[in-house]
């Protein structure tokens, strides 16, 4: 789960609930990592109070600081019962210094692989991917040089995730990289929003949730000169495909596609088509045999208005009802 | 010629000295329409001061402040010479209020029609488009209703201009007007940098001059959900091909395809790694015959790094050079 920063910890708390959810709900056990934030213990019992309140069994504090801490049993095993793994914001290059390559970030990898649910949110986020963006200033236009890339933990392979994408104006750093690199995948993440990445049928499936966007720089037919651009000239990036994906919008990251909305959901769209057809057909009955007062007449329109449209079709049906009307 | 706003009018003034002199250099007539401005004449006399400067015969003003002015034949027959006309910046609904479908926009057309430049830096270069950006905020996140249309010049048909787009980070809104009007091409320029459209055999060539890029946004095959997304939430739009393009880039709109860099750069680089080989040939051949001291191997070899390598073949050449060295 991959969040793009300032996650709402108050109000709805959409993306933290659903960690927990992932992470097993009541039966939760949740383990924070702290390490790339400056703050103190403050940083952890803000999560820590979160996620008992929505339900979680147990939350503990797991923070190495350091690469002895990294490689010490202690930390290591603190890893070992975890359902869920939340790595919070700050330096990602502090956090991938003191566990890349360490017994711990195996543990994190290893708990990933028995199905305990990893997030992390900012620094938290960008050291899930592949290749870190570790550091570069923002603004929508690539130019050579912005950006310093690092390695990350990979638990999302052949990628590179920014995050406060929209609220930093980060475009321009995530296209200079995939410019650099494109077998990579781009991916920018806003703020109070996740990326929920699951494996199903042998394809890695991206959901998004929250307020915000997910963009996706796929530069697999780039044209680009990359290789010759001077320090801080615009970088020439041509064929780019983007995708920007809301909440609920769901896309296939290993074929690169966008995935259809649920079937599930068309069937229900469907259903209420059908279902309000059948009631226009009963108030044109109604009428033609001129069994109907006005009030009654009044009385459906408001209930017929009432119903949840799906808004595509509304103007259709509305205007079809309004014929009714007018022939009566 | 479309400029992104703030272009640089006192240093290298690439931009402005390129519309002097495809306005006709000594020959240039130029009208400067500053209709858009909330500046009074002294907006007027900067760009009167800068184009004389860059060697304009001649500059004048041309301000209609209300469509009564638009239909006057005075304001009307002052762009019957010009050989360029410059639209300021400011507001541009202040100026399409004023011009749009008056005789004196018809007079920018005719001057169109018969070969002379239309420029236009910020609220200008908005309003040459079919469709121009009335107004909306920044962002990088396509947002449902971020953003109004109103309708432009159509100098350049078909399409929706955006200014500022580096600086005033501009991603989100023109990514919401082309998913909400796929049968637009969006193209966002930055400051200080201009996209200079021309015909050539039929198709619409649009060339990148000046410090920043100029962004293209089709949305061809666009999948989008901006017929129903609900207001200020993140719009889907996905498959959308994005094109960076910088200066010395060159796009062909008709196609929406990026045009291979000039011929003539690719015969001159030939040409150079042809020359170097045949250098190299003889080095080897002297180094071989024993006929080549130390200090004219050392001249030659200083001789052939000031040449101006091509960056892209510069390696192998050099690593090539390195072991010729190392057998002598």
């Amino acid at each position: 789960m991959i969040i793009g920063g300032a996650e709402d910890k108050l109000r709805q708390r959409t993306v933290l609930s659903d960690f927990v959810k992932a992470a097993g709900g009541p039966h939760a056990r949740i383990a924070v990592i702290a390490t790339a934030s400056s703050l103190g213990p403050e940083i952890v019992e803000v999560y820590d109070s979160v996620f008992r309140k929505l339900g979680a069994a147990q939350v503990s504090s797991v923070r190495p600081e350091t690469r002895e801490h990294s490689h010490d049993p202690a930390f290591v095993e603190a890893l070992s019962q975890a359902t869920g793994i939340f790595m919070t914001g700050g330096n990602q290059l502090k956090l991938s210094g003191a566990i890349s390559g360490t017994p711990f970030a195996e543990a994190i990898h290893a708990a990933h692989r028995r199905g305990a649910v990893i997030a992390g949110t900012s620094a938290g986020a960008s050291i899930q991917s592949s290749h870190m963006v570790a550091f570069g200033p923002g603004g929508a236009t690539a130019k050579q040089r912005m950006t310093q890339v690092a390695a990350g933990l990979g638990l999302l392979p052949e990628s590179v995730i920014d995050q406060h994408f929209e609220q930093r104006n980060r475009y321009g750093r995530l296209l200079t990289i995939v410019s650099q690199s494109p077998q990579l995948l781009g991916m920018g993440v806003d703020e109070d929003t996740a990326a929920v990445v699951t494996f199903e049928d042998d394809r890695r499936v991206l959901r998004v949730i929250g307020r915000g966007a997910v963009t996706i720089l796929d530069p697999s037919h780039i044209v680009s000169n990359a290789h010759e651009a001077s320090r801080s000239h615009p970088i020439l990036a041509s064929g780019v495909i983007l995708h920007a994906l809301p909440a609920g919008a769901a896309f296939d990251l290993t074929a690169r596609t966008l995935i259809a909305r649920d079937a599930a959901d068309d069937a229900s769209e469907a259903e209420q088509i059908a279902e309000a057809g059948r009631d226009l057909r009963r108030l044109a009955r109604d009428i033609a045999a001129g069994d109907v007062s006005p009030s009654v007449l009044r009385r459906r329109k408001t209930r017929s208005r009432r119903r949840d449209w799906p808004v595509a079709t509304r103007p259709e049906t509305t205007s079809g009802h309004h014929s009714t009307e007018e022939t009566s």
